[in-house]
């Protein structure tokens, strides 16, 4: 995506000398509120997508952004859009999601969504004049966690979604989305219509934990994401077989188990090799695997592998992928064993604006602030918007890197730092300062 | 164990020209009337010891053995003797053991019970004047499936028992044997009184399923086996660090899998550098493992290994055991890891009888009979009777060397062929012949 054209205005207002500062007793206050929310063992939270406690949380922002003088438009799927009005012309947006895994924490979504209502208040209570309106937003069913299906609010907004799909993702329990959104008397059919006119939208912004340990180890306070990773993902399954592990010799054998574990080591080494930024920042792990039999004294005769490959480019995806399914067919040559390779899901790795990375850089040059230019490992709602507006993203440090656990930890100071340079950069796009 | 030494006896029966032939028919249709009892799913067979399908074997097997006019012993624990008088002294003693594993087949076992018994009642049935007795034996509780205790009947025999841990082992149901012995009437304090005089065992000999692929790869009958080997089981657990897949960079990560790939990897290259008889014919495998947190989108945190390594001599066994252990150590210190090495088991490898060996090989010889010298990778009765007597083993092939499963088979011809041989076998050791 090319560098963000701002639209010229003639009677645009002008900006002001300084930025408004930010509430940050209310900011941490109204997130604490949130993080309340579905909140179990261990301080875990757990709100999954049109559950009651995820509609809980959407009642509450749209409550604190009536209370804020918003302007609140709820869409069919349920994204809220808190509007501030200004001179005219496309809104610049900020928002994230309110929904989380099972025994999540409490930074993943509030704080991109409470920080965005923060900046539109600190803005409309300062009483500037805008040059054009900006709008928080809450995106519905970020996380795949309930029906497979992730970004689920934001793909809509981007006309990215195909309606079957959507309808007929199931949860656990055998639930269709379909049946969820009929209950609550949403018709799934008319969900088509929520893409938004790109000519609506001047730009979108996401404050977001990194959920990973770059800054941290770093020692920065601000990650600039340049693009979203994306996975390829494969299941690999090596047949060999099942025989006595004490009576069948070393050269008799065809053991998947060995097999397999040759493959999980290439998996770490091409993923090494394809680290770099200039290679496309790899990362490529087995997360899970499934061995047949699966007792002591047996050599195994089956083994499931579930690989995840990710990169910032589709490219450099594309080639990893392409060498482990390589490797994973000469392992079986090798070894006279037959092999499956079944991909389970290749999404595209999205570019953020490059006019939005230079805003937000700026901003931490001009304050002193330690960043970090990086890419975005973990998907967001952001990587759905970029296909129809600029797109950027401000990343906060991950406490060890954890997340989607209820150890996930952001200092204050640092949530309250985000939220700055959130209004910072909003304003700064407003008013055409990039 | 030295090559076995025969009592001279001045007044012994001369050996008859032939041998008597065995009756195909009656073994095979007594084989096929044990191997219905306790018969499941898709053929497979499930007598696991002191239940009610396997005191049934044994039921059928006192009655077979009054049947054919042979003076049945059954000892405290319900280990089976069946006993053709002799002229005198310490008796030939042939047999295995009729319980089986959960889902296994027909031959793990009934085939050296059987074979015993039919070579004894051909013997009696020829009326040739024995110089000694001989006995056809079943033992209690070979197989460990139940209480994780093997060759329960034969250890006691051998004197090979601690009290204290057969009746403190427990069941799945968390039944203790103890008390399934108290159930049956048997007092567990006596149980040590079974230890058998050698002085009574002039030789032990097991027919015995192969359970492995080798005679059939080879085209041979008959295995004469050299050795018992023994495992040395550990459960290794690497503790890494669990983060989530598209955020950590590759030189971020402490991912418990990959350093467990390695591992698995060095046992097998370990044990295929040791695989060869006059190195110890060492076999090793990895045939379990278990992922935390075993998702796809995670990297593993921890990973615990099941290793089983196996030899003919303690010296390989022991020199691949540390090998593995230490390259363990080493991969977690490459990888700033910890690694927790857990010994499950160490036993000794056992030597069979030179005598016997050339006894059963002198037979093949004789008889042109294919036949292959080889080490057993099991462990069965034998081993434990080798303790205090000769003992040797002949082997017969397995289809495919499956065993433990519906789909063990060994042709009708091998088996009736072993059973010839152990007849011959038995009268050779007890006219001194060898």
């Amino acid at each position: 995506m090319p560098g963000m054209a701002l639209p010229h205005s003639k009677a645009r207002p002008a900006a002001p000398a300084a930025r408004p500062a930010i509430n940050r007793e209310r900011l941490l206050a109204d997130l604490n509120a949130v993080s309340r929310i579905g909140i179990g063992d261990r301080g875990s939270v757990t709100r999954l997508v049109f559950s009651v406690t995820e509609l809980r949380s959407r009642q509450l922002l749209v409550h604190l952004m009536t209370q804020a003088g918003l302007k609140v438009h709820v869409d069919r799927i349920g994204n809220i859009f808190g509007r501030l009005e200004g001179a005219d012309g496309p809104a610049v947006l900020a928002g994230s999601h309110l929904d989380s895994v099972v025994h999540g924490g409490k930074f993943d979504g509030p704080v991109g969504v409470i920080g965005a209502l923060e900046a539109v208040r600190t803005i409309k209570e300062s009483g500037v004049a805008l040059p054009c309106p900006v709008e928080a937003v809450c995106f519905v069913g970020e996380e795949s966690s309930r029906f497979g299906f992730s970004t689920l609010g934001s793909s809509l907004v981007a006309g990215q979604v195909k309606m079957k799909d959507l309808t007929n993702a199931v949860d656990a329990r055998g639930t269709k989305l379909g049946e969820v959104l009929a209950g609550l008397g949403v018709d799934g059919d008319s969900l088509s219509g929520l893409k938004r006119d790109p000519k609506t939208i001047k730009a979108y912004l996401e404050l977001h934990i990194e959920q990973g340990p770059v800054l941290e180890a770093k020692g920065k306070k601000i990650g600039v994401v340049t693009a979203i990773a994306a996975p390829t993902r494969l299941r690999v399954i090596f047949t060999g077989q099942a025989d006595h592990s004490g009576t069948t010799p070393m050269d008799m054998r065809k053991d998947a188990l060995a097999a397999a574990a040759n493959l999980i080591a290439y998996v770490e080494q091409a993923a090494r090799e394809n680290a770099s930024m200039d290679k496309g920042r790899v990362v490529g792990t087995v997360g899970a695997i499934k061995v047949d039999p699966g007792v002591i004294n047996a050599i195994p005769g089956k083994v499931e592998l579930a690989v995840d490959i990710r990169s910032v480019t589709g490219k450099a995806k594309d080639r990893v992928a392409r060498a482990v399914e390589g490797r994973a067919k000469e392992i079986a040559a090798e070894r006279d064993m037959k092999v499956d390779i079944l991909p389970i899901r290749s999404e595209e790795p999205v570019d953020l604006d490059a006019g939005l990375i230079g805003v937000i850089r700026d901003i931490c040059e001009e304050k002193k602030i330690a960043y970090e230019v990086m890419p975005s490992g973990a998907g967001h709602d952001a990587m759905q918007i970029a296909k129809i507006a600029p797109a950027g993203m401000i990343f906060i440090p991950s406490k060890k890197g954890i997340s989607h656990s209820p150890l996930e930890w952001t200092d204050p100071d640092e949530i309250c730092l985000g939220a700055e340079i959130l209004l910072d950069a909003m304003m700064r796009v407003a008013y055409g300062e990039n």
